[in-house]
């Protein structure tokens, strides 16, 4: 296909291949983020938020096929650096009482980028009349939301914590 | 200072260090970007947004004289992650109908970035006690909400058109 043929369908694939790569790689880091995480109630939420995540690379896979395609991830920079940067926080503040306030800020990073993705595949996938399609990602953006509203509460003890502590 | 006394104050710093690259790096793209767009719409968009983006450098530059800092940047591989993709959308779109709609999906991915860091930013900067900063850090936050709202009208559109192209 020629690059001024490239259209919406093209664009909604690609963007679904971008979101399905960074789930599985959030999906990989999880695990450690929780691991490292000092508190008990992020502890709790970042592991709540695995067992989501699981649900949201399913419901991407439903909506490949409903395009007929295969799933399939393409290799998405920002998460990549997204994770690079909660890495570089998880060596840098281990040990420190700010170490869960760094951490939550990194995940607020991600939920962010991926309210920001649900949003506008929904937006294409109306458009391109696919209406199962359009309900899984409200699904996945609603709980997305709702993750990142869990982390603000979060991080609002953590960083009076790490002021006392300090 | 060892590891393990790094505190609130270092984590507020260095995140001030990470927008403050991420804010310049959008300060170089905004422009190519405004040029590749295809709606006058979606330009004169960008191009406000560019104006913009240098009260927050120095809404920034500010913040970094209150903690009496030297304003200085670190790689913030997100944003680098993020620029990336909005480049392969402009190379692999070009003359495409859906050029715009993926330009408008890449800028509301760095929209949403922002959001996320000025948020966590002003949560340090209030239990830090820096009032000022908290006040700068706000109009930048509520700017960047305008933004990314202005972008999602403008995307609904873009669509539209895009679509009746296809």
């Amino acid at each position: 296909m020629p690059k001024s043929q490239k259209t919406l369908n093209e664009l909604f694939h690609d963007a679904l291949k971008d979101i399905y790569f960074a789930e599985k790689k959030i999906l990989t880091a999880l695990p450690k983020i929780a691991k490292a995480a000092q508190s008990a109630e992020l502890k709790q939420a970042f592991e709540k938020h695995e067992t989501e995540t699981e649900g949201h690379v399913e419901r991407l896979e439903k909506v490949f096929d409903m395009i007929d395609k295969k799933p399939q991830g393409k290799t998405c920079d920002a998460i990549m650096g997204l994770i690079e940067e909660g890495q570089e926080i998880m060596k840098e503040y281990k040990g420190s009482p700010a170490l869960d306030a760094g951490l939550l800020a990194g995940a607020q990073a991600v939920e962010h980028y991926e309210i920001s993705r649900y949003g506008t595949l929904q937006t294409w996938a109306k458009e391109l009349g696919l209406g199962e399609a359009v309900a899984l990602l409200e699904q996945t953006l609603e709980e997305e939301k709702i993750t990142d509203a869990t982390l603000t509460k979060i991080a609002r003890t953590a960083v009076n914590q790490c002021a006392e502590a300090a």
